[in-house]
């Protein structure tokens, strides 16, 4: 397969300076400050992406999906200094967070502000389509909102299933994937079905996604990854692994996934002894096989639409998506 | 004049009903219960009449408003939601702040799904207008942070001018006042003159509302208002009064008054102190002139436009703002 890794790099520049474009004040400082160091500070750009591919694959032009594709970016910006917030968490991409730098009240603002400023540049979207696209988009808000307040319920809650877990990501991380491709879509003139097998591979590709995020924390490179291995574990994160090895494990091993779950984590220490756990109970290869079957229903989705150079290149992102390791 | 009370208390009955309505969900629970409590937390329901009557004004109906009207009051019910967490309020409206009654987290996450939701009833708009009205909703809440991010900055800086305060209020509270004009305008087809007079009527309409809630702070009757008197004060808040008093007094009375400003605030014992300062250097009177000078110019404006019942309440509105002790 053709790598289009030079050219997923040269959207990812675009988005960049998007990004960096977007905000044009500089007053309020305390909360425009914050507000360009969060639309500055990298990220896969995996939305954007692929509302700019999904775009192209149904006949329309990367100009005509950029608006999009920066509004889906600042979005997801907007979700992550919230939900830094709400997990206290201190660093993130290798720098400090909003609330950490500033404070609380800096980034419940910011994180306000970065909604509008993302309705903003997706209201620059030139077509005949715009009021289904912000209503398509709005629907993704609404849906991302309610999977963080799945997601914290789940941090007090002993019992979370399978079921549970995947509407959780369906609509903490998966609806803005699917958002994205659906948008593109409809922006780049697509028929009701084009649009929905786009749709539809977003839906899977997010899932994917998540459940890879959940693999990496137990067997990435720490230094590629950019996160702390095991950091799910030491929560006490419901993730696919540890739900599918508590239904899987038995007896000492049952009680040490159960004692994680409950206690809210684990020590360091107790990490290595979970993953092994997880090798023993088969854990491991059941969620690589979970990523591999939703890559591929995924993919089939996209062989329903017509050839070109964007359906490739999705392809390919799916290909890279299952080989990821960051 | 006639008097509208009853007519105003329809418009607010159908708000307060579509407020119940606009949220079918029970669950995630822990985003939907606090979401509904503030949505039936009543309030005096300004915004939303304006969108009705401006609607009105121009030849629209109410129904053609109703989305809009609900969508802006949702909007500024998520802004109170995330300001009580800034600002440390632990009730509103005789009730629990949200943060206060659940906790911060929970607050947060309701106050974004407020926004979502408010897109969502406004794109229930049924006009072919909808991209500029969604527009201008969107530059509504670019000010509406920008306001609250300066309003902040205010506590923590010793000199606040009176052009400071009027650019702030100007956005936090101005702001979605003459963007709830200006929408009620746009949705019931008004011309380019008439939605400039709404929108400008609404413009002086939020600058005397706020300069008037400065006033009540320290002259209303307590149970009336619904706050305690002279909360601004105590808590140093640089108001109308405050800004134009300093100017104004000279030598003991100044220091008070700059300590009021820079030590954050005054005892409840000082609040007298401070009252009579503000009547002796006339800034009591001064306030008034102000917002009868603010009310005179939202009401030649609305003089621009042709006569009819809604225009008729329109001045109806800003009378009852001008004698209001709520």
């Amino acid at each position: 397969m053709k790598s289009y890794l030079s050219q997923y790099q040269r959207y990812k520049t675009v988005i960049d300076k998007e990004l960096r474009r977007c905000i044009v004040k500089d007053e309020p400082r305390s909360l425009y400050d914050p507000a360009k160091y969060v639309l500055s500070g990298g990220g896969k750009r995996i939305r954007p992406l692929l509302v700019i591919l999904a775009c192209q694959a149904v006949g329309g032009t990367t100009g005509q999906a950029v608006p999009a594709a920066v509004a889906i970016e600042i979005l997801h910006n907007f979700t992550l200094v919230h939900d830094d917030i709400m997990d206290n968490a201190s660093s993130r991409r290798g720098r400090a967070t909003v609330h950490t730098r500033w404070d609380t009240n800096v980034a419940i603002l910011v994180g306000d502000e970065l909604v509008a400023i993302a309705y903003r540049e997706l209201l620059k979207t030139r077509s005949s389509r715009i009021a289904r696209v912000v209503d398509i988009f709005t629907e993704g808000v609404v849906d991302v909102c309610e999977g963080q307040a799945y997601d914290k319920d789940f941090e007090t809650r002993k019992r979370v299933t399978l079921d549970d877990y995947l509407v959780m990501i369906g609509k903490k991380t998966g609806k803005m994937v699917s958002v994205a491709s659906e948008i593109g879509a409809v922006i780049g003139g697509g028929s009701h079905d084009e649009i929905l097998a786009l749709k539809t591979y977003g839906t899977h590709i997010g899932r994917a996604f998540q459940i890879q995020d959940d693999l990496l924390d137990v067997i990435a490179n720490e230094k590629e990854f950019g996160k702390t291995i095991g950091g799910d574990i030491v929560e006490g994160k419901k993730t696919f692994l540890l739900i599918e090895a508590y239904v899987r494990s038995r007896g000492a091993d049952k009680k040490i996934l159960y004692s994680v779950m409950t206690d809210k984590g684990a020590s360091k220490k107790a990490v290595a002894k979970v993953k092994e756990i997880y090798e023993r109970c088969g854990v491991i290869e059941l969620t690589k096989k979970a990523i591999a079957h939703n890559i591929a229903r995924a993919n089939a989705r996209l062989r329903e639409i017509r050839k070109s150079e964007a359906r490739e290149m999705l392809f390919w992102f799916s290909e890279m998506l299952l080989n990821r390791n960051f």
